[in-house]
């Protein structure tokens, strides 16, 4: 097992990463301070995972609810079914949160830690390779607006974070495409070298080859907690983690929640700010297509959908919503090299229309 | 005008009371960080003061919304129309909420911003007397749930409250007395000379006396400002402030939203913990009936309702859910004499049961 710490202060708390540690007692027992635990999780996780999580917390007051699976359903009304179980069984604002599953699973439950009696505690066991390496370390969380993602949530970390890489055997391979997607994303914003072993191993990560996912899934974590560490409310920096998320986020909300997933839209939308910071002069044809490449590798999307499927009006006016944006002004995460972002919202509007008329699927 | 400042650190900021303080725009332009301003209101509220409201904030880019009036509307539901204002007018991380109305409003809007985009600021002008002299104050916020009165929610400090005395002039009687009894409550919990003031000065408090009216609301803003400092998360002293809302909380859920005010719930409420304490041999027959004389003056209720109309199952039930519940123990705030508040969960359980008895509207 491997131990990484998100240092925040008196706020610090471990990410455990290992395989089998999902019924672990021992491990998350110093983490759980009153003696009511709610686990939060999905109709597909449940099933495959809860008694495992059930196990790790013997011995309290255990009682679960269960969502249903997908993004579409990160909303306020089923947040309300978080709220009635905790409720409905009394917890009180000493119970702990869990929650087990994706990175829908862990924003909303981790919200409704947040919200609930004005903030209890949390844990995280992400059960899918997105919420391993991104979702579930850093204290964002929330839910969907039909007029806009994670629009509305809280800054609320928590105690720590069980990431038990067997539960990647039960992932189905597009939703490993879509975590990858995340992985890949964190050499690009600021670490050139995994970004070459990436290009080197993701065949090897395509087919979960054990040793090569804990080392991806350290890497990305160690990014994530260095970043979350030196920015924890995103003033700077930590919005590179946004790479490709403006244009993404559009694609997802544009597209009606859960059909494309997250990492999708990351994917294509990571290829639109590449496509833009090429024609800025910073990006050469060869980091385009290097950048291209390994997205195909992980067997995601790398095209945006089509004009007639996303006009670009309501592309612009969906990005327009974007939390980084300013006084109505987009800002984009965009690449100086590989290895190397920053944000800006001061680049020509005709190099943007371009990127949306030029990289785009045709069909 | 009178300026209080609650001391939070970075998060400081003051309070100003007087007269006419609605449309002062250069009193609220230095707490106004974006270009962008949504003024949260009611409709019984807004045709009163939205357009002072307005002057105040003349050159900032301003939106209004506007919520039905009362306490059965302070849910989820709700909540979602100030959520959908801000977005379809694009409201970017830098914008500020204003809460114009009462308590309702003002926990609402609150939450509104606490949650929104992860966190936005606000500004409080509160128009009732009981959101002048306490929830305005301290950066308690939140919505009620069908299984609990602000069970969901977060702390989230104003920049400033603005309490223009002359909203008052408006305000309905049956709402000026529920302010009273936070008012009330203040005395009792720490300021016997306080308490001992009110009762000189009740009548003319009644009949809304500016120079009494303002006094009033000054040392009870003080008192506020004064917990909040020094316990803003509610870990210890701040406890004190829920003086009969256990008791009172149980009455405004079990009769249902918006039948009792929360200033009614309160006073009833008070004056059980008051006989509870008196079975506890801490108050006195003649502290009893001072406390009752002093809630009748303000025309508040002090008996909860019968128990054909709220049985006391359903009282304790109810009030199992309350926040400072732990591990299934009904806590209460209780008073050791007229100006000395403690918490307590260790109280003999025939002695609440004979409260709940005894104390109790007959018909």
């Amino acid at each position: 097992m491997k131990t990484l710490t998100v240092d925040l202060g008196d706020r610090s708390y471990p990410i455990f990463i290992g395989q089998g540690l999902l019924n672990q007692a021992e491990l998350v027992k110093p983490y759980v301070k009153g003696s009511q635990v709610l686990i939060v999780s999905n109709t597909t996780v449940a099933p495959l995972y809860m008694a495992q999580a059930k196990q790790a917390f013997a011995g309290f007051d255990v009682q679960e609810v269960i969502l249903p699976d997908g993004e579409e359903y990160k909303n306020l009304e089923t947040l309300d079914m978080i709220f009635a179980a905790a409720l409905k069984h009394r917890f009180d604002r000493k119970c702990t949160f869990v929650a087990l599953g994706g990175g829908v699973i862990g924003d909303m439950t981790g919200f409704a830690a947040a919200a609930y009696q004005r903030g209890v505690n949390f844990i995280q066991m992400p059960t899918t390779l997105l919420a391993q390496v991104d979702s579930s370390v850093g204290g964002k969380t929330g839910v969907n607006h039909p007029l806009g993602k994670n629009m509305i949530g809280a800054f609320h970390q928590p105690q720590c974070v069980v990431i038990d890489t067997l539960t990647l055997n039960t992932l189905a391979d597009r939703e490993l495409s879509a975590g990858l997607a995340e992985v890949i994303k964190y050499g690009l914003i600021q670490d050139a070298p995994f970004f070459a072993w990436l290009e080197q191993n993701l065949p090897g990560l395509v087919k979960k080859q054990p040793d090569l996912i804990v080392e991806a899934i350290e890497r990305s974590c160690q990014c994530k907690a260095d970043v979350v560490a030196s920015d924890e409310k995103e003033s700077g920096v930590r919005a590179h983690l946004n790479l490709g998320h403006t244009f993404g986020h559009a694609i997802e909300a544009g597209m009606g929640y859960g059909n494309w997933l997250h990492g999708e839209g990351v994917s294509a939308g990571t290829m639109q700010a590449v496509y833009l910071s090429r024609l800025l002069g910073d990006l050469t044809q060869a980091d385009q297509d290097r950048i291209q490449a390994i997205f195909e590798q992980a067997n995601l999307p790398v095209l945006p959908p089509s004009q007639s499927a996303l006009p670009n009006q309501t592309y612009l006016d969906l990005m327009a919503g974007d939390k980084k944006s300013q006084a109505g002004k987009i800002r984009f995460v965009l690449l100086k090299a590989i290895g190397q972002a920053y944000v800006t919202g001061d680049y020509p509007a005709e190099l943007l229309t371009q990127t949306l008329n030029e990289w785009r699927a045709t069909a």
